[in-house]
């Protein structure tokens, strides 16, 4: 999905070309910069977490036993952090600062279904364990915390899809539904930080717990995965800044091509 | 934001008829029916919090024992959350929308720092019962990312101190560093609510563990305790709503006094 970046071409004869600016360029740079920082946060938070199921937890079996519960934290991180996020950066990548919006608005909904699809298989994996053990469902802070945030994801989508991908929405709408897309995009994943934060810290309790080395004498599984902890908020951190604060974003092209729809008729 | 919006007005005879325009009557209308929500539920959260420490916990004690633990959960969420929640907002006041910004700099700089002094109380709760009962401080992520948390907003204030306040600071700087500022204010509390969710998830599995109805029998403590950590969630949506996505905000009144010096010289 992240294609590196077109090289410098003939005036009058790319896309691209609007890049050639100083300041632009300036901005392309720091762009690249934080992207393979994100990159690497991302890619360390996956391996991590794989590791420590694998390493402490006996690795991962599709079987409805506790080695099926180990998919839970990967399939997480992965949906419902990691991807969550590339798809709601696609539009600060500065290929899509020019040219038509459609293909960019059709790989943010696929992409943001894509880990939808990963965080339910994640449920899956937890609630058939709790089946097979005759645990209750949903009875930890932790778990009311990620459904709601799941509940919203879905929300999310389903909204976006009907109000910016369909073509019925009228211009106003879309202006007035886009800062509220925005925020909710931003609160989803603060909300998923705080669901695997939670949810860290309390299958830490559980394997812990009547443990040689308890929790507190922090041996180096929780060593290991606080610090997987610490390293999910990093990478929230520097996502919630790109998608808030930083100026990496398409420019606004007026009021006509912003509420451009992406189906429209015959198409 | 509101510049716009601007009445002719006669000159010098109220600040406040600035509101008396309908669509600014409207968005005052707005703000305080979110601002009333808003104590509603802020007021709710610390009240269920004593509530829980007092019912199920024995109540309160400054005395290094388990009683003096139990203002750790109250003065967090009064400090670290309310407190520090009702600062961020302070320029969101519309009585804040005009006039000097003198007093509403002081007045959000002086209850940031009395939400970071009962912040630091509720440390010296939890490491008072540590240090008497030979407990590791610091070893949960919750203890860790709740640390990094404190430690952000210790930096926050200071540097918000040092240069939105004292005068020294130029205007460029000052309105690099704003969008900079509101940031890391919105993360700091977005940390905070993580903070407190895998707190309370912590607190309910310590003490729910061994008992005769565990968590997973969701006894009357974990449903109270879980809807108090939700009715948190809810309250810092909707205090980051109106921070990040609202316009509800002081007009930007020209660079120059948008860099206004809290103290010059001789003041």
């Amino acid at each position: 999905m992240w294609g590196a970046l077109k090289p410098a071409e003939p005036a009058g004869t790319c896309d691209l070309c609007f890049f050639q600016e100083r300041p632009i360029r300036m901005a392309v740079q720091w762009f690249y910069l934080s992207f393979y920082a994100l990159w690497f946060l991302g890619l360390m938070s996956i391996i991590l977490t794989i590791y420590w199921m694998q390493l402490w937890h006996g690795g991962f079996a599709w079987d409805g036993t506790v080695l099926m519960f180990n998919y839970h934290p990967v399939l997480m991180v992965v949906g419902l952090v990691v991807l969550y996020s590339a798809a709601s950066l696609l539009y600060r990548l500065p290929q899509s600062w020019t040219g038509p919006k459609l293909p960019w608005k059709i790989g943010h909904a696929a992409l943001h279904l894509l880990a939808f699809i990963l965080t339910v298989l994640g449920l899956v994996a937890v609630f058939q364990l709790h089946r097979r053990s005759k645990i209750t469902n949903l009875y930890s802070l932790h778990s009311w915390l990620g459904i709601v945030t799941v509940f919203l994801f879905a929300c999310q989508w389903f909204l976006g899809f009907v109000v910016f991908l369909l073509p019925w929405a009228s211009v106003w709408l879309r202006s007035l539904l886009k800062p509220i897309h925005l925020f909710f995009g931003a609160i989803i994943l603060s909300l998923s930080i705080a669901s695997v934060i939670s949810g860290i810290n309390e299958k830490l309790f559980f394997s812990l717990n009547n443990a040689t080395q308890p929790y507190s004498s922090l041996p180096g599984e929780a060593i290991f995965a606080n610090s997987l902890g610490m390293l999910v908020v990093v990478f929230g951190l520097l996502v919630l800044y790109i998608l808030l604060a930083s100026s990496w974003k398409r420019p606004e092209p007026g009021i006509l091509t912003e509420g451009q729809p992406l189906l429209r008729d015959g198409e």
